[in-house]
């Protein structure tokens, strides 16, 4: 028996060790599927960014394999939102700009406020949620120091093999691109003349700071400082959480900036303290204030994404892209990694799929690289809509939020009717129906008949 | 007991006679309450432009009185596309740009295609509706030739007169403003002053032909002349669908123009069949036969709409607005007059509310005020973030039809990406919930205590 599973199993190979292709693994593992991951990186240390998950991102993981959530949890994942007597999340949306007096009933007018719900958000940093993942998964599923080269067929039944830079190189039957926004397996897709194969600048730049929580309530009063708010005006705004046990706030600075940032050059570069000020010079005393508890010097992002040049296509024969290899969005909707876990969740259900359509199959080891191109149009179809229109929606998140009419008195109401796209575009990343997705992605792979590819198809 | 139906009921004055002031009136007769209609005009002869109504509001026409319904289908209306084998209605979405030759394989492509259901939309004459309208309505509840001047409060219990042009006035208990784009009582209500009491430019111009059927069959091909098909390039748009017993299409093309249109020009002037041959110059060979069968003169209509300075609030008093009077929205999603008609079954329910709460109350000719200031309330809760949001999402799809990108190749796929927004937005106004819309009008109507308004509260 166990020779007929070594037969009909393929073999997945995840480019890419972040936080989707770590949670894609420990989904095939608990899904019985075969799968390796190959990491450019020495280890698994990356930048202490915060990032947030949706409930319903997490309720993807837990589909995938409960034990992702715990690490998500045990890597100190907490509300953004921290009203002890009203477990839901709320996003409120307040005036930044306006420098009246604090008499005035509309100083830091509350514009809009929504409700996620219980544990809405849970806001982590990037490094202890990956630290933690990488436990769940078993050691020698992971390479480190893989650097992709290139890829090509090996073999008559379209196995593909992957070159690393090292000069060593591996195979597989199937390969998920889950390697960011500077994919190479995107690169390799499309072709190195494309310019879909790279991210562009969104003439957004980032600035970060962590603020003591004594200094932030100083400045924002006790609710704002230990809720989550967005203080919003003309071409800017500036966004900040609770982290660390609630002892700091996390507060990040977004300017439009009409400049160019060259593809070619670094998107994290030294910034000042003194470049919000003065971004940030007509604005809220309080705003103001708070900013002068930013350290003097900062990280300046430049922000990135495949807005400008999407791609086409997220698969090609027995390759294909999730996650930000596949659609990069600009941070605006605080949800571009929600969007690759439900990403995961569709090729775990799809792999999952693959291996039964192939038990028993006497054909397996011909009929995997059908199997497998199949799943990856069905794929493509099922996600490919829903992360382009997330990379637009999150750069219109950033418009409506940097409207100049915030600056305007005579143009204030106009600017206040945005907010039920707002809530339309929020609640459509908040609410998304992954069990319809799972039935849809199982009624697509069943109806499908199995692709039928040249060895050279799926070569690149 | 009559002698206390006339003491309890309310009188509604209604202030325009177009589609959705009667509809409302009938509504309000189906549903006993006293109305009576004040129209500026000699008569119901108007421009005989055509119209299309959703599925939806159709049903909501329904719930306010079923001979609306059978008015509009008695004047004409037929579903927007003609598939006699499928009674469906679809908008598609063609490339209207690309003057690639025939053989192309992305000659006019159909870029996308959604479709609203059964008898989805239905396309009729503005003239011929109101026509049969009016007919719903006995003669002595509408009044001809009363150009509204101004309101005055009258009497201690805040009853309103409306004072008219030829000298003549009128009382009532409850004023809507159902009286267009240019309404005067939403002038009256915020102010000469105040920029949200007029329209403003949208920066495009309309034009429009009928163009005989054969012509049309001879220029598009025997599938597009029949079905609704909206072709869509950088700047300018052009949609048509056929009208008149399928013998004619009635064709609209949008242009962008950067320039100014005063405010207190006509919005009506001669346009010529020139005008369109340039605008639509490097468009696709079909269009540019298409346009040659439009007439040599034709009229171009300037498009206005509350974009730029929106109503802070819909109610004052008891007085309040509806449809175009209350958010006058462009055409692009041809659904104005549907966001009216939810308008009018909203204010017919509430209408109906204040009836029931007064019935036996003996004191009712002092709380009638109080009771309707308390349903104006509850309309604009209701009803203005929808409204309001109707004309942005307007504006947001004419610039997705406009995209620049059309014109540039290496953008298409971009471009293309839009149609998930398209989708969404179409469907927020086909599938409005309106059993959920008179529940909630319902609710909250009964949990509101009346407002009680001093008698100059009301006056303008």
């Amino acid at each position: 028996m166990p020779g007929i599973i070594e037969d009909t199993s393929i073999e997945v190979a995840i480019v890419g060790g972040g936080i989707i292709g770590l949670s894609l693994a420990a989904g095939l593992i608990k899904h019985n599927v075969k799968v390796k991951v190959y990491e450019q990186a020495q280890g698994f240390r990356e930048i202490g960014a915060g990032m947030a998950f949706t409930a319903n991102a997490v309720q993807c993981m837990s589909l995938m394999n409960p034990d992702i959530v715990s690490a998500l949890r045990s890597g100190g994942a907490v509300p953004a939102s921290s009203d002890k007597d009203d477990p839901n999340v709320y996003l409120t949306w307040i005036d930044g700009f306006n420098s009246r007096d604090k008499d005035d009933p509309t100083y830091e007018k509350m514009l809009y406020r929504l409700s996620a719900g219980h544990r809405g958000f849970e806001g982590t940093r990037r490094d202890q949620f990956l630290e933690a993942l990488v436990k769940v998964i078993p050691p020698e599923i992971v390479e480190l120091k893989k650097r992709l080269n290139n890829i090509e067929e090996k073999g008559p039944n379209g196995r593909i093999q992957l070159n690393f830079a090292d000069g060593t190189s591996a195979e597989a039957d199937a390969v998920i691109g889950c390697d960011g926004i500077k994919s190479r397996v995107r690169e390799l897709m499309l072709g190195e003349e494309d310019p879909a194969s790279y991210p562009h600048y969104s003439h957004k730049v980032a600035y970060r700071a962590l603020v003591p929580m004594e200094k932030a309530v100083e400045a924002l009063g006790e609710y704002k400082a230990r809720n989550q708010h967005n203080h919003i005006g003309p071409n800017a705004y500036l966004i900040h959480y609770p982290v660390a046990n609630k002892t700091m706030i996390n507060a990040t600075a977004f300017l439009t900036d009409p400049g160019e940032w060259p593809d070619d050059k670094v998107t994290v570069v030294p910034g000042l303290r003194k470049d919000l000020e003065i971004a940030f010079a007509d604005w809220n005393p309080c705003l103001r204030t708070l900013i002068q508890h930013f350290p003097e010097k900062l990280e300046k992002w430049a922000v990135f994404d495949t807005w400008d040049y999407p791609a086409p296509y997220f698969n090609k024969g027995n390759i294909c892209l999730a996650g930000d290899a596949a659609h990069a969005s600009s941070p605006h909707h605080g949800a571009g990694a929600c969007c690759g876990i439900e990403d995961a969740l569709c090729l775990c259900t799809l792999m999952s799929q693959v291996n039964d359509r192939l038990r028993g199959d006497e054909s397996a080891s011909k009929n995997k690289n059908a199997a497998v191109c199949s799943a990856f149009e069905v794929f493509d179809f099922m996600r490919r809509t829903r992360g382009q229109w997330l990379v637009n929606s999150s750069r219109r998140m950033c418009d409506l939020n940097q409207q100049i009419d915030w600056s305007d008195k005579s143009k204030w109401i106009k600017a206040e009717t945005c907010f039920e796209e707002v809530r339309d575009r929020s609640f459509k990343i908040w609410h998304f129906d992954y069990d319809d997705m799972i039935k849809e992605t199982t009624d697509a792979y069943a109806k499908r008949q199995p692709v039928t590819k040249g060895p050279e198809s799926g070569a690149i």
